[in-house]
């Protein structure tokens, strides 16, 4: 799974690499003129991308560009089951920094410390080549039980920053690292897929042990000091053939130098609905409530609507849900009028109190519409796409 | 073309029995319990959708399922190059008939009087097995200029209906006629594709005399009496490669019999920005403000962003927009910092005082964030898709 990554990275990067060729000389709009171009803190080098919420995260633009990720790409892979993981750790990961690093004083900033090839040295296993793996060596096994597995799955820096007038300067870190439950492998190349199962106790010894060793290298970083506050989280993949990505299960923060601080567990988890054979929801209120809904929608018209949820827990309590509602349309009119239908229905049987996103999308997998409430019991937003 | 669209229908129907029949026996959430089952304007008998927004029609539910239309499907193609004809003409009814048809006092209804079977005998060829096809009969001629073009693309009907003390009466209907002005065909089976061409003139003359035969045939169909209002609204096909859909140009409506009323010109039409070298906006102003907007996203990330955007002019005003952006995102947070800017942006540089909206999608289709503003200078409302 690791070289598919990398290989498809490597495309990427070509793409932006002739993209960026083909547009030397364009009209760049960039209001920052007293900046130096290459990403100074001077007064006035940066601007904002303003925000549209109070509890967002304002990001940082330098002349006229978004100051990308210097590891921007790492993870992503065109299988679409690990993007659900990718999704849920990316958001949970800015959730969680909002407890340390508040919006209303910090600036987002996308991770500049570690770099790409940094990062993918550390995702991969440590060898003679590669001393800093994170991941166990390779003892030669092939059998599921015998081998060691990656534990390490993927890793993501997220930089918070503080304004003085108009100077950014690094606030706090914060570090996502996703644990694998499962570690996919294949015994020779293109061969079938075999999977080692790891135990919770395994996985949070070896996260913390990452973790550990992540912080010391952190530190050691150009421009961290050591009282940057760095903040490191702990996310528990999903299986692949999950339908909801994986939970971050703990958090610490290191105020000063390689003191690691004391484990937090977040008591996050993520559930889907309708409830299956092997797996239900921790709160059965919430399941009757996704039923009744179901059931006032998927028989509206003369072909059923599949409806499905995901729906976060802070232990037994539902924090939000996101509803995926798919069904055959045959006209603008009908999207419309279903979409009504979808808001009246939602706000009689969904549990109040949490955010709720509904997205309507056709057979063919196009949104067609959308519904959100972010709290309270009052009306749903809507929109329905259309297109003159 | 024609044969496309019926055997695909046939394709959709097949599905629809298939699911109409695993669905029997199936617990229908109905709270219309007095109704008779097979739709009477009884008391209580029906219930509506509810409506999200004031300006918006209610639509028709029945023991707990949509009154669908009774040709329902008809026009539907897998053709992706014809379904912004058919978005945009059937939200343009439904935004013709506002002006007719208060949804304050009225009831939408999807059509029930034209059955599929009728409106594809109409939409097809004149013939000896086919008198009703308001289309001219084939003359056996091959060539572009001098075989009888298909004037008539698409017909749809749409109710509105009264409600006296829960019992729905019919209270007007809209039919829309789609006008092509090039007619594609093929002169053998699976071989290359012909236009013939329309001229306005044209167009105009066939369709009046189209309206006015299925005036008079609405007008004798059962539940239409002969004081029914019946707006008839003409509507051009855009091109097959437009990248924007047509638009209603003319319409009327009969108050009695058939006396077809006078003719009014909408005039509305729908532009692509930003401006070709064939085709630009009818105000140069818009074009101006699409140009600062596009120039201030595109080099936001390294990879160039696509943006482009379909405008609705009444004359040579503009009265609404709706923008896509395309690019390339690696993570959640580059979707919600570019959503944040794209707002700022669009509030700094887009025109005020019109309804406009703003899809984000990724290199590969999917809409990761969408923006939106009814109508003012204020502020969008923003929504980024995002997963557990």
């Amino acid at each position: 799974m690791k070289k598919k990554t990398v290989i498809f990275i490597s495309l990427l990067m070509s793409a932006l690499l002739i993209t960026a060729c083909s547009n030397t000389g364009d009209g760049n709009n960039s209001s920052g003129n007293t900046a130096k171009t290459n990403g100074t803190t001077s007064k006035k080098g940066y601007q904002t991308t303003g925000k549209t919420e109070d509890s967002d995260y304002q990001g940082v633009i330098r002349n006229g560009k978004y100051k990308a990720s210097k590891a921007r790409g790492v993870g992503i892979t065109q299988e679409a089951d690990n993007m659900l993981n990718l999704q849920s750790f990316e958001s949970g990961l800015t959730s969680l920094s909002k407890n340390q690093f508040s919006p209303k004083k910090y600036v987002f900033q996308e991770g500049q410390i570690l770099s790409r090839s940094t990062v993918e040295d550390w995702l991969d296993r440590q060898s003679g080549d590669n001393p800093m793996g994170l991941n166990p060596k390779d003892n030669g096994e092939k059998d599921a039980k015998k081998r060691n597995p990656m534990y390490i799955q993927q890793i993501e820096e997220q930089d918070y920053m503080n304004d003085n007038d108009g100077k950014l300067s690094l606030g706090g870190i914060t570090i996502g690292i996703g644990m694998n439950r499962e570690d996919y492998y294949q015994k020779e190349q293109y061969g079938s897929t075999y999977t080692s199962k790891i135990s919770k106790e395994e996985m949070t010894k070896q996260g913390r042990i990452a973790a550990a060793k992540v912080l010391a290298r952190v530190r050691k970083e150009k421009g961290v000091s050591s009282d940057t506050p760095i903040m490191i989280a702990l996310f528990e993949q999903a299986p692949n053939d999950s339908l909801v990505g994986g939970s971050f299960y703990a958090s610490t923060v290191s105020k000063n130098g390689n003191e690691i601080g004391s484990w937090k567990d977040t008591n996050l988890s993520s559930y889907t609905f309708p409830a299956t054979a092997t797996k239900s929801v921790p709160n059965d209120n919430d399941e009757t409530s996704f039923e009744g809904f179901q059931n006032k929608i998927k028989n509206f018209f003369p072909n059923l609507a599949g409806v499905t949820a995901q729906g976060q827990y802070k232990n037994k309590s539902l924090q939000g849900m996101k509803v995926n509602i798919t069904t055959q349309f045959y006209s603008q009119t009908e999207i419309t009028s279903f979409t009504q239908y979808v808001a009246q229905a939602a706000r009689t049987y969904l549990p109040t109190g949490i955010p709720i996103d509904i997205t309507v999308k056709s057979a063919d997998g196009s949104v067609q519409s959308f519904l959100s409430r972010d709290d309270g019991s009052g009306d749903f937003y809507t929109h329905v796409f259309s297109s003159y």
